[in-house]
């Protein structure tokens, strides 16, 4: 990118939670610059600091750890339905699932669209990328051009709770093949966010044992994410999955417990060594990639969320308790702990961008 | 029981927080009475309530959500290693695993014991008692006193995290046969006792995923509690059991994601029906069991432990989310939700010595 | 009550977290039977099991610790400003004080309103009722009905912030008098109810210093609340009351530290055996009145919410940590916890109801 | 310090919370280099990196969210006991009270001793000091040289309780004088370590109302930081102090509810400008001191332990909420938060120790 102008990006759903999440992982950006930001009708027409702040109380809005960046404090907030997609190089969406329906088409006809929600993920042009395990899939992108007469496109990140089981399946798949796998996901608060989010109520001492939708869309989006591009369409893995989704008293990281079925057989040791050699960028070099995509602690105590979840800056996913499953045919269990609104959300989705930049796709 | 004299209670480990439970379990109990109470030299010769009471601070540690008993705060404490198991007709053993090798012998010598340690556990002529579950294996205790040369005996209770899972399969194996079992366990932090128990500042925000060899007993006491009692020995069950046994930020109530792969054929209907009709006590009345053994709740929301752990004050097992599973071969799956400390300990072992009086094991 | 008919209440706000727990609070009740429900437009001609089952997901959103009633399950759920106020004897109220603005006055036109909303609390005419604390204050209702010409009458209740410290507050009052108080307060979040409560991610791991209005609540009911009544009028008392009202992570129960200045000079010691005397209740036998209406625990580790808020089901405030202070004249500090939804709402407001019943208010 | 050697540091207690966080402390530091490590007899004869790792379960003991310093791990452990102090330039000590008694005396002789301990904060000789708030007082460290004969001398810092609210009486204290302080705090689990420490099954759902020792603590030393040093010898400030500490379940930084009577009159914003104006610093620069020592956001709903314990990395105190008392002559009351294991600890005394380097103290 040196010597270039930045690429100017806007942020449709500024105000929420992942929408701040956006502005915290293009501060500093190298390659990507907000200059716009979007949000619904109620907070059009002020600007980004006055629609975070509380008319009444006061009180500032703010949710990451990371402070605000105070260049995007003064941006006048659009009205996402106005906005003018041909103003910027990209756009970063942090909107419902309903209204990525209406709003992410009517962006991409003109300009690339990176989105948090789920509403195209399942469609057979659209791939759902995590870079570094299924980036050769972006080449779905020139067939979703074509089909939908686009000068944009439109590419969905997987749903927090696929991102770390998907990437950590990926050296096993590639090594000794996957007949199965069973997990049962221990999830953040976060991942619920805030409207209407998870009551304190509810969660105290306690474990919520069900995340409507959840299930299902890990089942179906590891499958696409694991399978192969080629001829112009992405040919799904065939290996079922099944899962049970629960929430738990935790503020960020999700913890997930997988059994995996291989096809051939092998021992733990070698799981840990595919999972540590795992090279997702070889040769290609992305601001926000994670030095090494998986990171395997022997610590039989670990991985923990609170821990773990920070770890190179919530890119890593990391693995702990790999051992011997006696009850699947090949089986292998291990714990995974992965930063659900880092490398599974906002974050992320910067990295997606980067991959698209890096293959031409953004520009 | 009825015009009966009341049988004599000892119970081992008094002050710690499992023999404060066999306190409560006992009190007002129609058929058993506290006469004696043993801890180690240092409460020794002290009334149970100066022994509960902080020298230093005056603070009375007492930990049961019930209060303590009046009758037996003034018993005095025995030291353990001298107590006379004679003066009593029953002793519940509350002590760790190298105590429980030590002193459950010598008790079991003249006195029946029921322990909630896990010493005895796995030696082949001592059964794991669930009642309900596996009532017809107490029959094994006539082979353990002939072998021994005991007048008494030790009828060890399971780990807290077996009874809700091995109560929960036995009607899915009376009516389909189970072939493999896979479970993640999110357990309470009751279960780890206060010495030294687990810190406000590791599970704070946090899963701690590993509970040192538990995912091991889980897997060897489910299948000798679903095995077969015949000619004198039990035949282990042999379906295959796998586990990840984790810490979550909860008071009391293990929940457990269960994935079972049955013999036969089923649909979720026809297991929720299973577990619904299933009588474990058909022509007993036990004072501590419960009225059902499973109560299925079709809301999918449930089981979360804050809300069903005292179903039937403690004693039932909350069974939610049954579902097909798509990995396994006649795949199921279910939450539960068991209280640790309940069914799981004390009351459980109380329920024990009840089965144990029933059959004319204990007079 | 004798050989009387039962009396007939209405619950307006019947399917909120307060509501509920009126249901509850009326349960088995010896005088009163909950005959008629209100709420919402939305919940309006639903039975109230209906009304409380979200209908996407199935799940029954029912928040008390103790099951609903099954014989309020049936009810038809009215909408709350249609309802006709003359089909009951009493109606307790626990809608937002907006609603309460324009509600209250139209059904105490017919019928007395005992009410949780902050409404109505200020005004001249209105007792801010803690039956033991403040009885004779319950003769203002003959000026209230007088002024306003209503057949019925309003009583709202105290903020429950303010309920566990007038109680403890007032036997200071009468044997020592009191020339000022300072508080901070460490909140339940159930205080903060469910629309739109506290968040999780709020709370976890987390000190909220402030509660909207609930300072200044605080401060002037206190001193309302002990205040004389003579000549038809309360005469507020005149000791200044400091508060900082914080929200912790505890599900329920107020703890708060006051520290007090007294006009004669006391020892902690006095004070404990003023709190411990206080009789609330001479010759009246209200059902929901608790055994003592302040509980002093030595223990210096008391009180504590979770330990202490159900004494005496949640009716009797627990004062510990009896001392000086140094710094005020006079000065006596102590901690307390206070139920904040049994004493502090929906049974305390059911224990001005049986005041009023008692004093011929409620017929 | 440019152009001079870096000084060399020993931590004493090395392995416990407080010395691992000394460890984080002197990471990177720009005048002084960890160069030797004690603790007790158990972990001596093994390096750092062994002496933290559980023989048993491969368990790494390191609590600090920094990672340990890779430079340290190799250092060989030594027996505090036998620990020769003249190898060092400066002691660290993080051990208990009953410790302190009688090695920091022994390390005094000959070294500078900066600790953690409470032991020698209430001698005569023994200043309590807090840089930038009451650096003149470091004079008093001659006195002790020259009456206990040691080359070296003992500096405690003060309890992490104290800290913040002696930080922000300070600016109080210059400007409007102050009659009377009152405070209630609620306190972080961190402060209480891991030696027993509070365990999670006490501190759920719940607030413990009483710290042994540490209300005292508070009150003495708040008055001896800001007294004046004069002619050898501090005269403490004479306003009294009194306070309730309670423990809450946050990980990490305190919350104070503080109440002050100044002599003169004033109102919040002046307050609030004596604070924001506050220079500890004038013309010193030390590597571990914040920019700014106190922080006040006008945001009604702060400060927030979590949100604001790392202000400036946890050396910044932050004040809100900032309001009149119209109880106390005048009242001005305010909530603050500090990070009590940075600030209020192990790098609160690194800042000690830089404040002794530029006075001449350390060389």
């Amino acid at each position: 990118m040196e010597g270039k102008t930045m690429l100017r990006a806007a942020i449709v759903g500024a105000t929420g939670i992942v929408g701040q999440q956006f502005v915290v992982a293009l501060r500093d950006h190298p390659w990507i610059k907000t200059t716009a930001l979007a949000a619904s009708e109620r907070s059009a027409g002020r600007t980004y600091k006055e629609a975070l702040t509380d008319a009444k109380s006061g009180a500032f809005r703010w949710y990451c750890d990371e402070p605000p960046d105070p260049a995007v404090m003064d941006i006048m907030v659009q009205n996402a339905i106005d906005m003018d997609p041909a103003q910027v190089d990209v756009i970063f969406s942090a909107i419902e699932s309903d209204q990525a329906k209406i709003l992410e088409p009517k962006f991409a006809a003109s300009t690339p669209v990176i989105s948090t929600a789920s509403f195209f993920r399942y469609d057979e042009d659209v791939p759902i990328l995590i870079p570094g395990i299924n980036s050769a899939q972006v080449s779905l992108i020139d067939e979703q051009k074509k089909k939908r007469g686009w000068k944009g496109f439109v590419t969905p990140i997987p749903n927090c709770t696929t991102t770390g089981m998907a990437i950590t399946l990926k050296p096993i798949y590639d090594a000794f093949g996957i007949k199965r796998v069973i997990m049962t996901s221990m999830q953040a608060m976060s991942g619920a966010g805030r409207n209407p989010g998870v009551l304190g109520l509810d969660i105290i001492d306690n474990v919520i044992p069900h995340i409507s939708g959840e299930e299902e869309k890990v089942q179906k989006e590891t499958q696409k994410i694991l399978g192969v591009y080629s001829g112009g369409a992405i040919k799904s893995a065939t290996f079922p999955v099944s899962c049970t989704c629960t929430r738990v008293h935790v503020l960020e990281g999700h913890t997930e417990a997988v059994f995996v079925s291989t096809e051939k057989s092998c021992e733990p040791a070698d799981i840990a060594r595919a999972m540590r050699d795992y090279d997702g960028f070889p040769g290609i070099d992305l601001p926000s990639a994670p030095k090494k995509m998986i990171v395997v602690n022997d610590d039989p105590f670990r991985p923990q969320p609170r821990l773990d979840r920070n770890t190179d800056d919530g890119m890593a996913t990391t693995v702990g308790r790999l051992r011997k499953d006696n009850v699947l045919e090949n089986g292998i269990k291990y714990v995974l702990v992965s930063h659900n609104t880092k490398m599974g959300a906002a974050k992320g989705a910067v990295l997606v961008a980067e991959l698209c930049i890096n293959k031409g796709y953004i520009a």
